[in-house]
């Protein structure tokens, strides 16, 4: 690896940003990001960030920006390729997208996405190399270059991989990357068992992103609606026990916890609610069918989520077939 | 019973209109319709009506015309009270509504309705008066005075009393109504099992329309997403379910016959779509709610309709504690 590690950010919507802000303000790492439609507004003008964690900044730019995967290889080789893509496996291929960027198998992928068992499509891609596995725990929303995050950055990571024999190093870069990552002012936590943390995420994810969504109440409407009682809590308490019959136990008050930190008077609108809204593709393969397939192995009855996830998949299957 | 009858008709939409129509063109009922929004229209022009069981009939009016329920008191009493509101049990109580106008236990009071044990209130509320109730297999719309009649008016019938000694009398009425309305050149057919023919419509109308409502996708888009089997089927099967747990067996082949006659090709959306596009409430109480009490007292697991139920109640309630 080299002395200033190389990192390549693929998906730079608020939440890649944040990760490229903190990893380059760490002095610890180079940052290649890929933008799309903000590319000419940041290359003129930098990102206008108001964050939580870092305050106000202007004019901040990762140190390359490209258009293109393929136009940013030119600042490789990666020893990280990040990935805050959507993450949307019925539109498009996350190996496919970044097999280029991975030059060999010192390259780490760390995916900092939504849902479940999201790390098998890239560990069977890539069985040589590490997945770090990353949970993100933060608020922001973007227009163009700028960047509103209000809700602390917090990352959870794990290392994962198919070798074996690269566990002990996975475990190692696992550490670095939380190291440089915190050092640049967020927190980023190595977790043993992270994929307690994807279920425990989950729950609200399968719960408040899908009925939201569907029913288009935001996260305090659909509280005022009664539905916590007939809705929320049923469908996190499908979650929970797929999740405790797969291995992770989660706490008995968890949809307590959830609803706790869901108040009403915030009246928002969860990412898959605002997608419906605009017609753009949502998450429901990681966060309903994965946990579905799962549900299916481990042989738990999950019909409340079964028909989130049919409604869901036949709105998607609509809106796919139109573009 | 005066020499001919005098007939009120609650709810002039597209439904109540043609009702109205084809019980004045007998010549045998004198018809007095409530209309509200259309009221200043069809006093100075009279309805359009394009028909296909009628033809072309331009400046129809019913013989008598009112604005409110307490303005037509002046044309009773009447013999018959002939409700085509929509069915909104959660929204305003129809017993209530018509109370003035059922004059005395002679009155027959008419539902032409959708949804399942919707006899109930009426027979609670008039217990020494007959109730006709109506299914009706019709397709029609209305804008103001035009009335678009595009799907063949067959009126299925049969009589409820509370009062045991009405029964007699009470398939007499049935009878001589049905008369009337076939006069008028429409299809009135007295059925001796008419709650049988309730639950039949219910499998499409429970299916059909609430998870188009839902997904904001067509009768044909629904088709084409796959959700014939994941969704629509299955909605089906329960409504079969709890029918023939409560002494309604429904055809073997019932789904396949609802589908049959949703071509996907005409992409029309159901009523309850309609109303969910334009903020309205939908009759989610008599169409789902209904059936899943019955399904709690015959014992039968009804997951997929609660969902559907549950998910729709949470749309209405905040709709309607926004008007």
């Amino acid at each position: 690896m080299s002395q200033i590690p190389k990192i390549l950010v693929v998906g730079c919507g608020p939440v890649g940003t944040m990760c490229s802000y903190s990893l380059q303000n760490s002095g610890r790492a180079t940052v290649t990001a890929i933008l799309r439609s903000a590319y000419d507004d940041v290359e003129a003008n930098g990102f206008h960030i108001k964050s939580i964690d870092h305050g106000e900044v202007d004019g901040w730019r990762p140190h390359n920006i490209s258009r293109t995967l393929d136009d940013a290889l030119q600042y490789g080789p990666f020893d990280y390729v990040l990935v805050a893509l959507k993450n949307l496996p019925d539109v498009y291929s996350i190996p496919d997208i970044i097999r280029p960027a991975v030059a060999s198998d010192k390259a780490t992928i760390v995916l900092v996405q939504n849902g479940i068992d999201i790390e098998q499509p890239l560990i069977d891609a890539f069985p040589d190399n590490v997945v770090i596995s990353g949970v993100p725990l933060i608020g922001c929303e973007q227009n163009g270059r700028e960047i509103l995050h209000n809700d602390p950055d917090i990352l959870l990571v794990g290392a994962y991989t198919k070798n074996p024999h690269k566990m002990g190093q996975g475990k190692l870069t696992c550490s670095e990357f939380a190291e440089i990552y915190t050092a640049g002012g967020a927190k980023c936590e190595v977790k043993e068992n992270l994929t307690w943390f994807r279920w425990r995420k989950l729950c609200w994810n399968a719960s408040f992103n899908a009925i939201c969504a569907l029913t288009n109440l935001d996260s305090g409407l659909i509280q005022d609606a009664g539905a916590l009682e007939t809705l929320i809590k049923p469908a996190m308490g499908e979650v929970a026990a797929i999740a405790s019959a797969a291995g992770y136990q989660l706490p008995e008050d968890i949809k307590e916890q959830m609803v706790a930190f869901t108040p009403r008077e915030l009246y928002l609108k969860p990412s898959m609610q605002v997608d419906a809204i605009r017609g753009r593709p949502m998450e429901i393969e990681v966060i309903l069918g994965n946990a579905l397939r799962i549900a299916e192995k481990v042989d738990v009855d999950a019909k409340l989520l079964g028909t989130l996830y049919q409604l869901l998949k036949a709105k998607q299957r609509v809106l796919l077939s139109a573009r």
